[in-house]
């Protein structure tokens, strides 16, 4: 260890000073002298590192030098940080790192600088180790807008292809799924989203005076919006899960001995119960099945009391999470196209169809997914939880299609790390543990024929 | 006459020019002086006339000089008006009334200072041909507070009964169907109110991370309310609409010959189509059959875009109308039990139920009845409409219940009045026709042989 630990998390500190909240303007000076920060840091020890700025905040790039014969892995990660509002909320100042019974509270403790700053040292405690020799070849790719969208990465993905060439690309942003538990994501439901605007009378009319005469937008729209699942929670959109893949036994097996119990999301959602698509687990739910949403829905009068309105229009916000073989693009078509055939007379119906990302899936028993199942359990000393997770990471779809490589997603943050939120933690031992995890998966990547 | 109709109108034109806005306490002094302005104008006539306070404004009564043997006629209007906001959208002052085209503009022109203010002359007018000796007893009941959901009504109404007692009420404070035809209102439909809230997890979740894990209460809603109607605009609701009265061969044929059609009613709401349930027209719908109208539904995001979140939970605001022989309370209670009942497991149901009215008709073919359809085609010259309508006065109910008469309805501003907009008006020709009508109104009800 170059320094050990108390020279590893003054490096963290340091980093984590930085408000580089990227979607922030008064910020803006704080993301670039945090990318300098990390551009100095590359440099130091011993990469070929470039700021390349975007139209936006730039992106850090550093490489390992060279050398022929080896694999190259891209470590991605992000230096900007989330809002740290609400301010009042904090326990600590969110942008002077606090370590307290081996927790550090910070924004962006987990969510991502945490994760990236531990792979970054391993890279380095494995230089210095191997005299610059590295077992890969190691690219870095850290944004500052990855909170914001990353606006501007597909455009540097395709503008930099030839230099990103590489076999296998790695993130820790995710989490683990149980404390000490090593976890492998090798899925990601993909998104599409619709909103849908039902529009009646041309005023609100008064609904004693009119009641009756006309269709009521809200009645129309929440009419519109049943027939989207039947009584039971499946999905009822014609064609909408035709290409789902099916989950195979091993999934439905290692998942039931996972420690995330039906006890345990009742726990998290505080829902009075799991309630979904029946003949499934909840956490099978969660990351094998696809779901349609109502995020939003508004119409009418909204205050306080009573107000005898037909109001003009209604709507409703609608995103769906789709598995392996569901096309996002279709999806969308295929719900719009529902809802316009399902909407009754007398309304007028204006569907706004959005973004839309597919599903990402690898093989967690691919050479490369053997590779890091490996690391991890030799780093963790405990079998590798392999799942899925439910939401969206379209970066990792964008790598897939425009460098045409897979991603293993490492999650080092806890399932309460609190990202996005007040007092946001990483506990020592993760970062520490990921220090360790870098080197073991390099070697373990270096070292593997791999397919 | 006394003065003729340029003295009429300068009373009228003082009249508004108060702006006796009950609900706004910056007004206070302005309410307090109409109210004051308006007593004296009764006693100017010769009336007896008091100041009644209440614990908001005060009520102004006044009575002919009793005379045994008469029928008592209660004349009731109001002198408070609506806020003038938004002021920009008046081409005038609306406390300066002013005069074009025949047409009267002012806030109150219409609700109800130019009705109430026609009664009162026509009691002047009829005190000076009769040598103060009118064909009935009057008594006049003028708020201040029905803009305000009349708060100290019913309480005046218990306090002061015996002062009250009287035959038959009028009031004109509804619109004729069309301009130039009498109109005589004999149906209210009465009103329940529900709020349904609907709860599931106890924080709003990442729609992409626990999606499919748990019920969305917006979807458990939009379910909940689906059931309401059938595809067909029927209402569904068990037991409902078991006591509604069905509507009288007499009444369609007299509102199929009413000039207020499909084609008027598209007009003047601006919906795509007249659509609700099947084997009744839109006027039979709005007038003689009962409605649920969602007033008002949110939950979850709003704003613009997307946001990823199963809401922790979701509300809908429900009106109910109803028609002769349903019960509000009842109404309210097979609702709020429908909604339980159809409530799917996985959310948790809160139920307000709010306010309620029951419906209001007399028959307009009784004594009183068939004297006002007399008076109102004498002074219009033109066949009496004889119609029902969709909103409620819970007045009418208030008079029905506390003092056990019925209320005569006839309704002098026209049906683009702007009753509570911008540009409120009154024609110069229905005020005079005002005038005119209460003096063969008290004149056909004194002569009539009553049951």
């Amino acid at each position: 260890m170059i320094g050990g630990m108390d020279a590893h998390l003054a490096q963290l500190f340091d980093f984590l000073r930085f408000p580089s909240v990227s979607t922030d303007p008064a910020c803006r000076d704080d993301v670039s002298a945090c990318g300098q920060w990390l551009y100095e840091k590359f440099v130091s020890m011993g990469l070929f590192a470039e700021v390349r700025g975007t139209p936006g905040h730039p992106v850090i790039f550093a490489r390992s030098e060279p050398r022929p014969g080896l694999k190259t892995v891209l470590i991605y990660g992000h230096y900007d940080v989330q809002p740290a509002d609400p301010l009042e909320q904090w326990t600590s100042d969110p942008f002077e790192p606090r370590l307290a019974d081996g927790i550090i509270t910070a924004r962006g403790a987990a969510d991502n600088k945490g994760q990236i700053m531990a792979h970054i040292l391993g890279v380095e405690e494995a230089m210095a180790h191997t005299g610059g020799k590295l077992p890969v070849n190691v690219l870095f790719v850290v944004e500052g807008e990855e909170e914001i969208g990353s606006p501007n990465l597909e455009v540097f993905l395709r503008e930099h292809a030839e230099d990103l060439h590489c076999d296998v690309i790695v993130i820790s942003d995710t989490t683990m799924v149980a404390p000490g538990v090593p976890t492998l994501t090798y899925g990601l439901r993909g998104i599409g989203c619709i909103e849908v605007r039902v529009t009646g009378p041309s005023v609100d009319l008064h609904s004693g005076i009119y009641g009756g005469a006309v269709l009521n937008p809200i009645a129309a729209l929440t009419a519109m919006l049943a027939t989207l699942h039947d009584g039971e929670g499946r999905i009822t959109v014609p064609g909408f899960c035709d290409a789902v893949e099916p989950l195979q036994d091993w999934e439905r097996k290692a998942w039931a001995e996972l420690p995330l119990d039906d006890t345990r999301l009742l726990e998290i959602t505080g829902a009075p119960a799991l309630v979904g698509e029946p003949g499934y687990t909840a956490l099978e739910r969660m990351w094998a099945r696809p779901t349609i949403e109502i995020n939003g829905i508004g119409g009418g009068y909204q205050g306080e009391g009573t107000k005898t309105v037909i109001p003009r229009s209604a709507f409703a916000k609608l995103t769906f999470r789709l598995v392996p073989r569901q096309s996002a693009l279709e999806a969308n078509r295929q719900v719009a196209e529902h809802l316009r055939r399902v909407a009754p007379a007398g309304v007028k119906v204006e569907i706004i169809e959005g973004h839309h990302g597919d599903p990402y899936m690898v093989n967690p028993h691919s050479g490369f997914g053997k590779a890091a199942q490996r690391a991890l359990e030799k780093t963790f000393g405990k079998k590798t939880a392999v799942i899925r997770e439910g939401g969206s990471i379209p970066i990792v779809q964008s790598f897939k299609e425009i460098l045409g490589v897979d991603t293993l997603l490492l999650g080092l943050a806890l399932p309460d790390c609190r990202a996005h939120s007040p007092n946001e933690n990483f506990p020592v031992a993760n970062f520490e543990a990921g220090i360790r995890l870098n080197q073991e998966l390099l070697r373990e990547i270096g070292a593997a024929a791999l397919a």
